[in-house]
């Protein structure tokens, strides 16, 4: 065992050094540790137990369940805001907000309004433009300082509502290195802010003031100072039955295990006054990895909010993902109370929040990264196809739909489609090379360089073909199957096997001419075939791919474009252009392939080949 | 309180309606949850606790510490590995392995070569070519059937050691779903595998054979049957002090909070059979994205040994990730008995496996992500300057240096020089039109689309004028700043302003020539000035950017193409690329960039730049 209760001077993880013995020679060596120091300077940090007390030796927590939603708060529009290199513009910040209030969250921290005049006037515009529904509210962060404060009640002036968010730090280092003013002076500070706030609730008389104050820096503070510093601001903001006030525990930065923050939870919630009128609400940041357990262990200590980001943005490692805080709870058969299929599904919201934070949401990120409805040993997918099978069977034997009874697939904790995802088994060829990969053949042969969601999307197909025709697919199967699935028959050059292919499609592209005005709307006119009668279409918009979108519409194609990425096919020879589109076309979003010796061409075609597979391709 | 430690059956947030209270009217309503039902299908899932008892009162584990780093082991090369949609070839399987042994792993999954001839032959490789260090073990999965069982032992035959990790599935779903067969017939499959695994140690008598057993899909499986299967393949593996034996068990798909998985893991510490012989092993997936949290409670609760991946990479939402498992270690102060700075710091770490997985790690992942030691807010890199500061006066007055005091920089959990990193502090401008970023001002004025890593870099050169000059900068001084920092002189165009420029350093460019045979090497004859001094350089590569370091070369320049990113600059005009390469030079890393009408000659200039700046920097 490597762990004490105790706290041992003399840990031999700090410093001491061993023996040399070899692992597993001679005598067998598994029974000792085989690692060695590092080097790396641990001397330079302290354990967060020799710096904060946080004693609860009769803990309860470990013994209760969550049971219901928490109250949520969604902080994506200022703290996952200002940790963006590029902020969001107004339109940005107005489409989160939309889909803030679309999925069903209630209490929305829309900026810090007295420290950018960008979030000033965007608390104005929802306000004047009378966007913000009567049962969401808004809140609004300000630090505890007298301009700043004032500055924030000029811009709640006409809501209806509004919680003043009001903050200060107060953490030991902070204290000495940035305030340089002990316990006394930090709880003036809080106080003077706090007075202030009631004093100018005068100056905003058609609105409902509520309160939130957060001791900023939390983990890094004495829980007995924590405690005093929030009930001496409970006795200015008065709590009521009517007007509970909000006390936000923040772990600014995550300085130890999920569990030491959930003991100083429950401690707070035993130590605050006015408990039955305080919301107890968490904001765990992500800096340890952690940030989830956190929220969940210290919801179950007995807090009653979260405050968070969807996806976990925020500042450095982001702050703790709303996203993945509610599915835990559905996945529990607990209604989150937010809708995270709302647009169609979760991947219609990471679009939107992809656009907003400019930063793509990574590919394992739980219940929405593109791998992460994916099984690729192939004994997992047997397992995933019992599973199916099984659920079918028993539906069947029931009378009941499949959807009717308790979800039941191995390595998949959800049903995917209850997000608008699918599962997919992603099929490997030619394993003996280690060369494993449909991609790595349609790069190597043929010079394609798949986006990652169509190589997934792909791979279905040739599962498709695999699970008909049940031999090892070949190089030459893949190219095959490839160019049948996403190019025109006479484009693929697959010869004599053309007799077997599925039929192109509704449209022939078979002209293009492009005017762009400088600086204007691109139009464009194009020659069609659609389902065997030629069109002549004009579209305008921002750019070809946009026009041509237009032009289509003209004979009732409704496409959007998700997703778009190109390249340069290899030199020599007739130099040519990939284009790969993901496209929503009607309820269906899938991927179109596009060659051409022009970009833009090869780019239009995409989008043929989009429309052209929704056509056949049963959804 | 919406947490309940019974049972409840009536869950008024499973289907319950409500009234419609309209948030903060009238009586105002912060008192109620505002929330409303999603309509979510949450009744086709069932809570974790109605389907597993994990009974354990007497916990102990929250009153543990962590003191001391467990015993690692990777699996970065198996589990890691079977989920890239494009497996590690040799070569990538070779740099895996040795960064592995590099940062001090000494336990490390290979592989699962009965079921893959990849793993198979990589595996023969590392023993034929003897490239195991004595003081490592590989460990080899397989599945408990006869015929993988024995081409596994042919796998290993001629190591010195090897951990044969033998796993069958034991939870209830895939007891009735892909097994069909009762408890007793599962442990007939795992002690048929166990006893078939000793009978083939006679064939591989140079190799000392350790073993380590799963009962995969742990977390579905009852505890009960769990510590019977565990129990029964002991005896058959017979642990001695000499020769230990690792029970894993895995959280093959993460089901519950993590309380809940230390808890089981306590429950089995307490129930295993020569639990002083056995070494308790975590496995714990991301499934609901509390793996890190798991393997931290797990080890509290008495494990011994973790598994994992660098940065998390795995089935799905990937294997714990062993970089902040570890450095969470760190920044406690306890040697994680591995080492993150290796290669000259986590970034390079980083590089390598995103070479072999290739999968980016995203930009907040703890530690290493290239956006978490940055600073955005101004009331942030205040206190952080303060921060600093307040630590070099600590270290003057106390005669030491900074290094050897305890860290303590507010929003920095831990040094980042310790990682080989450096804080950033990133700085907007213009921010009243809420297009705040310098990205935004290059992208807008002068159509260059700078990669994440280089806008982080280049906010350093802006702060720097900010810091001197004291007024807020406008786009026209982050031009300057910029071409100043990465162009030459005469292709800046600030005309008059030239006057205050760094001189643009050593390295000219004035002509290339470059050859490349159809499918062969690269070859470029260059004319430089090199201080002045004018040389003809030959260089030869796989591409003209290999073969121009090569060229280089000859003249003292040693620098490291790490990261490359080209795009068009908008058409109009004399069409023209921008190419932006991360460069090792010398000991730095940084940033160059090229423009150029031909994509080829901006990305040498880029270089160019990168070597330029190298020399003018202090590092």
């Amino acid at each position: 065992m490597n762990i004490s209760t105790e706290n041992t001077t003399d840990n031999p993880a700090r410093g001491a050094t061993h023996g040399d013995p070899v692992y597993g020679t001679a005598g067998g060596l598994i029974e000792d540790n085989p690692q060695r120091p590092s080097g790396m300077p641990v001397h330079k940090y302290q354990p967060f137990h020799e710096q904060f007390a946080v004693d609860l030796p009769d803990r309860t927590w470990p013994t209760r369940r969550i049971e219901q939603a928490p109250r949520w708060c969604a902080v994506d529009l200022r703290d996952g805001n200002q940790a963006l290199i590029e902020p969001m513009d107004a339109e940005r910040k107005l489409r989160m907000f939309d889909l803030l209030v679309r999925m069903g969250y209630k209490e929305i921290e829309v900026g810090f309004p007295s420290a950018s005049q960008t979030d000033f006037d965007f608390v104005r515009k929802l306000i004047e433009e009378n966007r913000i529904p009567d049962d969401v509210v808004i809140q609004v962060l300000t630090q505890s300082r007298a301009h700043l404060i004032e500055r924030t009640y000029e811009s709640i002036r006409g809501a209806k509502q509004a919680i003043v968010h009001l903050y200060n730090s107060t953490s030991v280092l902070q204290r000495e290195v940035v305030f340089r003013t002990d316990q006394d002076g930090i709880v003036d500070i809080a106080l003077d802010g706090a007075k202030l706030c009631r004093k100018l609730e005068e100056t905003v008389p058609d609105t409902r003031v509520y309160y939130e104050y957060s001791p900023e820096s939390y983990t890094g503070t004495e829980l007995e100072f924590a405690v005093r510093i929030c009930n001496e601001v409970l006795e200015v903001f008065e709590p009521t039955p009517e007007r509970k006030v909000i006390i936000n525990l923040p772990a600014t930065v995550e300085m130890a295990t999920p569990n030491v923050y959930a003991d100083s939870i429950e401690w707070m919630c035993r130590h605050l006054n006015h408990r039955e009128n305080v919301i107890v609400s968490l904001h765990p940041h992500n800096d340890r990895g952690t940030a989830v357990a956190a929220a969940e262990l210290g919801y179950l200590a007995g807090a009653d909010r979260i405050e968070g980001c969807l996806f976990g943005n925020g500042e450095r490692t982001g702050n703790v993902d709303l996203v993945t805080l509610g599915m835990n709870l559905f996945a529990q058969g607990i209604d989150p109370q937010i809708n995270f299929a709302v647009d169609g599904g979760i991947d219609s919201i990471k679009r939107t929040v992809e656009h907003c934070n400019q930063l793509r949401v990574p590919e394992r990120t739980p219940y929405v990264g593109d791998l992460v409805f994916t099984a690729f040993s192939g004994s997992h997918q047997d397992a995933i196809k019992k599973g199916f099978e099984h659920m079918a069977g028993r539906a069947e034997a029931a009378g009941v739909g499949v959807d009717d009874l308790v979800w039941g697939v191995p390595y998949l904790p959800i049903d995917p489609r209850d997000v608008g995802r699918s599962y997919e088994a992603v099929i490997r060829v030619n394993s003996q090379s280690g060369k494993g990969g449909v991609a790595y053949l349609l790069k190597h042969d043929h010079g394609l360089d798949l986006p990652r969601r169509l190589q997934i999307e792909f791979s279905g197909a040739v599962q498709r073909v695999t699970d008909t025709e049940g031999h090892e697919v070949t190089g030459e199967d893949i190219w095959r199957i490839f160019a049948d699935e996403y190019l025109p028959i006479d484009q693929a050059g697959v010869g004599a096997a053309g007799a077997d292919l599925q039929p192109w499609g509704r449209l022939r592209l078979e002209h293009t001419r492009i005017r762009a005005a400088e600086g204007g709307p691109a139009t464009l006119e194009i020659d069609v075939v659609d389902r065997g009668e030629k069109h002549t279409l004009t579209g305008t918009g921002t750019g070809p791919v946009d026009a041509f979108t237009d032009a289509i519409s003209h004979v009732g194609v409704d496409v959007r474009v998700l997703d778009y990425t190109e390249h340069a096919l290899a030199e020599g020879g007739d130099a040519a252009a990939a284009a790969y589109v993901e496209c929503q076309v009607g309820d269906d979003v899938l991927w179109g392939v596009g060659i051409d010796p022009s970009i833009t061409t090869a780019s239009l075609k995409a989008i043929v080949s989009a429309v052209n597979r929704a056509e056949r391709t049963p959804s």
